[in-house]
């Protein structure tokens, strides 16, 4: 709340910066065109009326490199959102969670439960998503699943509380699509 | 998903084991008779439809026995499938949620969620559950408390998706009676 | 359960002590008046019936000094119940929840769930919500909101369990008045 005192915080952006991680062995190798990305890209072009800049990358699922990853958007590449689809299942190649819990700070059980709560709605295998949220510095990492439509839901389920998410950690003055977001989580 | 071509994985199964374990000091010692065991084994019978093995064992509240016969019904006896019964209040001799988390390598915790949501909706109470979920190599244990009316309150909150879990586990293909399984979900 | 053979247990209390801690570095510096901790004074002296006695302060977001005081309230001032509010965000100051891990055995997630899913109703940034709830020794310490609206709407979502909760914990024998915390429950 008290940003203003807090010197280690950069100045608030009105332009911030969307880091894309797709996580998949299959989409990594090139054996399987990659979905999930561009269903993450196309859902935050629609929500966001901000202006922002997107990295994005595709990883296979292992642990160390979806880590490295992740402190690289949030650390170098200064991503305020980072949002990953794939590797949150109960397989043992599915790590993303371990991942997410590894280089975050701090961990955000609303996010989890939401996701679950609204896709339990229509999918009872929903209870089976291991994914997560959190913050690294001033970084929010949100885990999403492979499926565009599931990718949907989720991102609908907890959208709204995203732009005070990023104004409290860095004091970044975001604008979304009311009417899109709250269609979105309905 | 890729389960061609994990070598590790055994091949799927369509007959299932199903261990059951009562977890209760006066059960154990026969000061009580067990109604969780076979509240257990009665609703499984009902959602089942493939043909299933069953291993049981009543035990006393002791954490190093529990985790114990978790791991021998996991790596021995080849269960797909752990369920328990008690142990999950918040009492000092309530310790098979701290059991399960230290015998599991993956916490699945939208089952814990889902299993308090449902009950939240007729006891209040229901929000002192500590009761878990998660997997042991290819077998799934699920917590559950130690009334009969509450087991199957929580087994009809999380069971839809208790085959996909063990298929995604060991490609196990096992059928269930949707009729039953979602009334009790309802 | 068996809380007449447990010996360690002190005997059940009808007069129980109640313990609120603010947690709020504007507040303890004077900068702010508290209005967190008279929120959960007030609503407590509406919900209880039975007669208690109350322990208050007000500190700064320091995590080694909230851990000091939630100890000190819960081992020496022998409080059934210790409530907070404030430092549960998602901002670097806020670090209750972190506290409230260190000094608790038990973790009750359902406490957490059950405020956020209630919050969600009415503020979709109740996602952000990091408070959680556990037990040390038979104190039962629930991390609040800062706001007062949102205290009231986090006390009804949980504190039909409290009275069940205490039994359990030290045989405790509260009462408390239905109809003001069911409205609030709603």
């Amino acid at each position: 709340m008290n940003n203003i005192s807090n010197t280690q915080k950069p100045l608030g952006r009105t332009k911030i910066k969307v880091g894309f991680i797709t996580i998949s062995d299959r989409a990594a190798r090139g054996e399987y065109e990659d979905i999930g990305g561009p269903a993450m890209q196309d859902w935050i072009k629609n929500a966001l009326l901000s202006p922002y800049e997107v990295d994005s990358i595709i990883i296979e699922d292992e642990q160390d490199l979806i880590e490295k990853t992740m402190i690289d958007f949030a650390d170098n590449r200064d991503c305020n959102l980072i949002l990953s689809t794939g590797g949150t299942g109960p397989t043992t190649r599915d790590v993303t969670p371990e991942a997410t819990h590894n280089v975050c700070e701090r961990i955000f059980d609303g996010f989890a439960e939401q996701m679950r709560n609204v896709s339990l709605r229509t999918v009872p295998t929903a209870i089976l998503s291991r994914q997560t949220a959190g913050t690294r510095g001033n970084s929010l990492i949100i885990n999403l699943p492979g499926k565009p439509a599931a990718i949907a839901v989720c991102l609908g389920a907890v959208f709204l509380a995203v732009p005070k998410c990023l104004e409290l950690l860095d004091n970044s003055n975001i604008q979304i699509d009311l009417d899109f977001v709250e269609q979105e989580f309905e």
